[in-house]
């Protein structure tokens, strides 16, 4: 019997494909790489058994294994560069479990990461890492890279919320790590160590979250400057004072143009850079940040201060930020999107050394 | 040359000590073991060269060490059980940098966790973590214990704040791992893994700690519930609300008069059980967050709510919290402490359970 056989006898056929269409479909990640990295065989798994059995046969036969979430990985993470086993979470993408009494929630790798913040937020919960591809990205993905997102300044990363993971290791054993507990610290952190390990350790098939309380207000802010200096100045002076926004985000004048159609039609013609800033808490909190905040802005020559009124104005001005990348691939032939990392005091060095 | 005639030479005669006194008097932790564990040297290392110099040696002669920081482990952490060197870091208690617009600082390992807690705090800034020996433990032994405290239940433990570390391998490789960053996500987490790993992985040298803004506002309730259980339902009441206080501790009556001259002298003699209670953030969430929560309070048969007028109020509150444990142990010849995991929603079953 071959490695083919053998898995579909495992699992079930209807779990497994073998055919060029599906083999080419998942042969691509938003990494914009030419090639195609095609799997030999992708299989869809109901239960963790599946993915037991899946890494069983694989280790009898030595085929290689990736793991895919929502494929939106801008650096080849989920691409089986030499072939395979593609394991694709479509059909394992539950809630099994959100309990607000104990802030925490059980889900399956599959569960698509903007579907899953809608869950919790129904139940007046919060759950903060934000990717900008949260609308098609996986929690199994975002644990597997330990996505951040803009809320990252005030709440961290995917890493600071996994409380338990259940994983397979290589050969199809399976294993659990972590306590759904927010002091539980003995022992070394499994949890931290897999997480973020890009599938080099073994495959998630069920994560325990850390939610929090959903904040009773938000308020967002878009500051037009007409220096891109004075800007980043702002940043650090924000920092300063005391005020710990959820997202403090910059986008430069070349950004801005692309996605101008997303952006309020009355920015000053003299914008040259723009604060995208937002506070949570409750409603007395965020206006006392909104009226400190506005002062420091203004402070540094803010040329003019929007405020989203309504929920769909602030989905608006998220929706211009998270298109910057795409817009300006469509724009240019070559975009190179990097993370650069400065000391938070030395952002406006950074910001003219790029001008 | 025998190994400690090698140590002397390589880091120094004054940085050494053999004496019985000096033996002795590091042979013991808070387990309150009858037995005395002294080592055979006591090393006192002034830099990171000094450690890996000392495991340099201890790897040649193959001699255990074992690390010490404020000696306060209940659970035998600083005990050399099998002799050899302690490496004691009283003269490496220094704080580097303290960055506030970066918000984070690099210390010694050797420092007080509270006198570090004063330092950060007078520049406006807040380190969390609030270990109940907080006045005598180090945060080098906080970092390999994973130190948490009450402020957990908002804040977290140590390893949410630990950024990076400098620790010295077996054998005497001095190693950094992590990065100054919130958003840092590239490669295994190794500080989670060292974090907590209680000197088994290597001994810690210098830790960066993040920090985040001081609160600006703090208040602080004591509670009287005439009925353990209506105190413990308050506690899931008060999470389900949606307030996220930074303290919420339960004492009940045997603790309470173990440490009565440190509470209210007014406590309702019908007083079963005291919840303390203390939310942050600024006066106006600090002041909606009381109200809100003193209605829950007051819901389930609170006799009586007391409020911390003062910073020393305050302080006289949770000294008679951190006292609990010491006071029981003078009272009564057996006081076995532990720690009981619940889900929160399950604790009114677990304080029935415990009555």
């Amino acid at each position: 019997m071959n490695w083919r056989t053998a898995i579909e006898k495992e699992i079930g056929q209807d779990k497994v494909r073998f055919d060029e269409d599906t083999r080419l479909k998942y042969a691509y990640d938003e990494s914009r790489l030419p090639t195609p990295y095609p799997p030999d065989a992708v299989v869809f798994p109901r239960t963790v058994d599946d993915v037991s059995k899946v890494l069983q046969v694989a280790d009898k036969f030595d085929v290689p294994v990736v793991a895919r979430g929502g494929g939106t990985s801008v650096t080849g993470g989920p691409l089986p560069l030499k072939g395979g086993i593609l394991i694709v979470f479509e059909r394992m993408n539950q809630i099994k479990d959100i309990s607000p009494g104990d802030l925490h929630a059980v889900v399956e790798p599959g569960i698509i990461t903007g579907e899953f913040h809608k869950s919790v937020e129904s139940e007046g919960l919060f759950y903060p890492p934000d990717p900008a591809s949260l609308d098609s990205c996986t929690i199994g993905g975002n644990v597997a890279e330990n996505a951040g997102g803009p809320r990252a300044l005030k709440y961290g990363v995917t890493k600071h919320y996994v409380e338990r993971l259940e994983i397979v290791l290589p050969g199809g054993k399976i294993h659990r790590v972590g306590r759904p507990t927010k002091k539980w610290v003995a022992g070394y952190d499994l949890v931290s160590l897999i997480t973020g390990s890009e599938g080099t350790l073994g495959i998630i098939t069920e994560v325990t979250l850390r939610l929090i309380p959903k904040p009773e207000d938000i308020q967002t802010l878009l500051i037009a400057f007409s220096d891109a200096r004075n800007a980043s100045v702002a940043v650090t002076e924000i920092i300063l004072s005391g005020i710990l926004p959820r997202t403090l985000e910059f986008v430069d004048k070349k950004a801005l143009e692309a996605v101008k159609e997303q952006t309020p039609s009355n920015l000053p013609d003299s914008t040259d850079a723009i604060l995208i800033f937002e506070v949570d808490g409750n409603p007395a909190e965020t206006s006392v940040n909104v009226e400190k905040a506005a002062e420091i802005f203004l402070k540094f020559d803010a040329l003019e201060i929007f405020m989203a009124q309504t929920e769909s104005d602030r989905e608006r001005l998220w929706k211009a930020r998270r298109s910057v990348l795409p817009s300006l691939e469509s724009k240019y032939r070559y975009v190179r999107s990097e993370d650069l990392v400065y000391p938070r005091t030395k952002i406006p060095d950074a910001v003219d050394l790029a001008y």
